[in-house]
């Protein structure tokens, strides 16, 4: 199944986060190495590329940091956020004042590596899972103050996003089961207080649990919590295509096909956010 | 050698990144499924646990982010942050008001759970350096806005934070000795900059560069870039005192121990802040 | 039907709004009549009361607002937000320094009043239709700004919020439609694109569109816009429990009632947050 | 009596307002519908007119929020700001990329319907005393953050703006002067303390208070609450000249004209600012 | 004449500026000096006194300093602000955590001594013309950012605050006069801008144009710049009670005297706030 | 010895301070006078010039201002920042709408004029040690907000920032080593703390301390406070090069230059950042 990237975050979304990053970086006293070093004036041309295989993300942010630093900076990218790249390709390239390239390298890095490798670690599960009809999604695991950059970061690996925050969609866990007063009584609540344009999504560790939430209904999606596989199926098999399946606990690499192959929809691991290893981007000056 | 552990970031410092994230997570519609769910009155306690073994860091804040939802709610935390911890520990007890509980639970989880799997990385490579003089460092390859608390976190963990930004103090590059016109240019530049201050660190990547700034003088540090152990150990008999030896270039857990016993006095991983993974930490209710 | 308050949002989610209020108040050299003419160390107790019937809402925010003045003021709230009030109903007391009561008060009513009287306006709607199994939504017709308190006291009517924002769920309009080249095409991008989490709703006006759309399947919601009721009743009769329908167009409390016993389930009016006017509320001193 | 428009708002002034809205409307993942629906590059042109009869305002802030989302979208504004507007006139036409006025379309809408509401209603309280000396005046009734753009319909409306807060000027109400010991205590008090800049405006609900200040001496504009248009016009035959008359208290456009007659110079009303139902203004595309 | 002291500024007013300035100073890794040396649990008291002969000012702002950083430090204010204070007197008594009063201890006497430097300087002035009955009066021109501090401290030397921004009074200079085509037409423009609550100060040089203004009418306060004390008494008899005179134009300390006997009623000098030096004040620990 | 002049500041760490500075001074109602008496398309041209000799800072803040209120503006600057000045000179022109260019003016020569102030002084102490080695540098004691403009001023004056806040290197003082029990305590505990990126400073204001702190070593600047000349030359004598040297203590530009050649490295003063007069600048009109 393939399916298609999505569009670039629009500036207005994105700027006050890489400003903020800027500012974070430059301190008070800004870039006292350039400034002691580089003469005003002396040109450069650098060009960022991956020193590994992956999907690229965060190019456009890259980008932004760049041209925040100084707008005069002709930026090239043959590379867009969500192509998949090899060790040596070119993704960015910037020519222009020197002393603003150096600036801004960092940040725009930082930024480039790390969701790189959210969109590296997300392609690498869906790759996984390419054979079956289950999708790798996210969850709210995500970086304090960079969930919007780490969510389009996985749909650029080919992930789905769920959640954005608490305000979205009503996820009932155990401890929300427990203070309502069972599955039945969780879900008449959220179903009288959703309102039309929220989903319910319903996490449940048991057969037995599901078996009472699908009587009492209102589910639009279970959330089937640390099941082996086996018993993914059987849950599958019971919900019977009535509501979406999202298998959730620990999924590895290694694992996340057999999982998948269980028939359910969607398979969520915070990994993809709070644990990929960046992925190695450099800038290299001519 | 023991270090002293840190003490906590003034309040002051972390409010206002503490506040963007649960705003950030709270959205506009705030927490639906416990508005939903959960009747206000309701009491409980939850208790944070590690679930692996690692060093504690990010308490804190955790602390701060109940704290800022509902001030009322009452919270020990039996370890301090910097504590080796072992699966099963309590981490934080925090007893009140089951919504607030619940509504802050994922922002304290992740910046826990991030902190302290900068800390616990950290511990690993500190302690894989032990029987050296070496010291583990950090650099500036942190998440966007968060570096304030990363370099923390590498603190907790037995780590030298390094620079903290592009202002506070000077380090020449590759790509800033060839725009200056070599190593003894660069450094007589940077050294009528930098003022009384502010230290100059060298990045040398052969030893006939290193000789060239021994002689120029006016380096504080060398960062000895992408070499091998025995090199290492020459350029350190090189320096021979008259500045500080920062080892750097994909230095891995199997690889510290080797660099660290060529004789320098800092290592430094970008991996420290950009790749560690979580510490699993979660969060049960009574 | 009746339907459950909303709890109260959270401080961390109101603080911000309620303080920048303050300080478009206050300007640069706070409040100079006070200042002027009322001693330090005055008492006061003065009382907030309804001018007219009505539905409470902001008195949260109220009280906020003469909290950051003073958190001094006792203030005491004999009606929570969401009551029902009569003309000279009690509706806040606070007593304390008269100096910070003075500063406060225009803020505090200002907050009240809107948000009373989106309130008052919404269950104007709900009670028209209580016979009925409608209810009455808002849009994102909102004031710039209020967001989160405006369909917060739309819940305190009795109303559905509706979407917050442009990313918690799909909502298709004609324009979206053609530019993807008719109900089909658009259904099938939205679903592919929208995840497992977000509700897909579809503007039709008219009942071949609606056909189309129930024979490409996919929205969860249908906005019926501006239909005459014989055509909103077939409409509801051709979708048969298959999805939500939701009316709208220029409806008002004289035509509420004849569209809801469409059968419709909830009937929209961007109304309740643009155009509705203050409840009339003041702040008489003892 | 004609007056000249107001010069439009510096954008330095209006443009974190609008930042902030569209930050509120796009949310943590931005317009879902238009990225799932809209392929990029589809060109597209709209037009926003009016749909009712009015003055238009708020143009200049829904050209820039389309600006912000795309600066490259093209912008033609046929009618200026304070404009007098017929039912289907031609206000502000966009082309360009259709997911970018797509984005903005709600935010622009937002606000050139509550503005132009405001100085519509603005408009009908001026004509309606055009025939007399006095001018419509708006108070601090304003909604939360704001007031800048509301006060300037109001001026676009033909109206007064009165005080921009609580600093700009000293408006001295029956509360104040019970505090004080009186009205010739708290004139006495205003009087030193307000500098030569501000103007000091007092409240009188009778006509010996009247008196009383008249007496005093120091008050520069007298704010006549509540009192019938016979009491009004011995108010202002007492004044006689040395000071300004302002009327208030519930005034509708049904009696403004009685009031004015009486030969006030003001007539301040809150409901300009907080009861103005919106001006419909809508977005055809082509 | 004696004047009243202002009260104190809110605390919702300053505690932004407060913060931005502790944030300032602490920048991303805090009082590393103080994390270094002093252990937590450090117990300390400090006072902190005038080391020159002046009058106080920011004791509030530096009380908030410390209370922001350690919110259990004990503050003792024996002297408040607008107090004259003699070299040696204790003006705030801080004791707690040692840490915390060293770590604020830089941004509270900033504040305290620039302010009260401000004060001071104001309170030089008042006294040299304390044998008049004109008044000395602060500018615009203040330091950015800290424009109500900086009044505020005029207020409490004995001064008049003057204008807080381009938006509270009108004020006509030169270039003004000569881009509407004369003094007449100038005022004329005004009076039809201006409403009933802003004040209309125009500025002249020479009496040919204050006679031109006086017989035009509608300025309530003239601003005589430059002028000769034999003219500037000139001006005051022909102007004759119907408006406030204000003189300005580079006045000192030795020539105010002069100035003031000329019968103006202020004088007005950018010094106050553009070039007073700090009050001396220090912090001794005990 | 001349050293090179720094580069400018980058927009993006400046643009903050400019626009708030902007947004202090515009209010809520923009600039009233400009607004009134000034038509929309008047075109103006305007100079700033120096009115007093000097060295100019802020000409680059200056321009920001201006081109944040109109992009439109055409501005030459014919000196740069950090040029000697002399009364007359021409520093900047401007050219555009009459509007925007009144409207800009305060704020852009208040940064002006305040910056040239602090850059004029610093110039007029490194003027007067211009025969010794010794260089004139700024403390901490800047105005709240302004740091990283004042500390550039003071570098284009030809002096040394020193530290920009408390996080950028170590400066232990009396109370620091009281707490810390003794000075050689007090630079170990540093030393362990600091890593290799922070510089060490030690107050002393004895010899017998400087003894100590010598045999204890560890502390890379020495800050001589209150010493007499003779003691001065003395305590260079015993440092004998092994740590820069620093005088500090109420130093005026009467006592500067027998300071100076006692030897010492640097000579810090706060009076260059809290108490210089402006430079006196205008801006006239053609």
């Amino acid at each position: 199944m393939t399916e298609a990237l999505p569009p670039p975050l629009p500036r207005v979304l994105i700027e006050p986060t890489v400003r903020a990053a800027l500012a974070e970086d430059l301190g008070r006293a800004g870039d006292v190495t350039t400034d002691a070093v580089i003469p005003p004036g002396t040109a450069a041309r650098a060009r960022m590329r991956a020193r590994a295989n992956g999907v690229a993300a965060g190019l456009d942010i890259a980008r932004l940091a760049f041209a925040l630093v100084d707008p005069a900076l002709r930026i090239e990218a043959p590379r867009a956020d969500g192509a998949r790249v090899t060790r040596g390709d070119l993704l960015l390239e910037v020519e222009g004042e020197a002393r603003a390239i150096l600036t801004a390298e960092r940040v725009a890095l930082n930024f480039a590596g790390r969701l790189s490798g959210v969109a590296t670690l997300t392609r690498r599960f869906a790759d996984a899972i390419a054979h079956t009809n289950a999708r790798i999604a996210a969850t709210r695991k995500t970086t304090p103050l960079l969930r919007t950059l780490e969510k389009h970061a996985v749909r650029l690996g080919g992930g789905v996003p769920h959640r954005y925050g608490l305000d979205d969609a009503i996820l009932i866990k155990d401890n929300h089961i427990a203070a309502a007063g069972g599955v039945a009584a969780a879900l008449a609540r959220a179903r009288a207080f959703a309102g039309h344009m929220l989903k319910i999504e319903l996490e449940v560790d048991r057969l037995d649990q599901l078996d009472e939430a699908l009587a009492a209904g209102g589910a639009d999606v279970f959330l089937l919590d640390n099941m082996e596989p086996p018993t993914l199926a059987e849950a599958v098999r019971r919900v019977d295509g009535r509501a979406v399946t999202e298998a959730s606990g620990t999924i590895t690499l290694d694992t996340v096909a057999t999982v998948a192959e269980s028939g359910v929809d969607l398979i969520s691991s915070g990994a993809l956010t709070h644990s990929a290893p960046v992925l190695d981007i450099g800038l290299d000056f001519d």
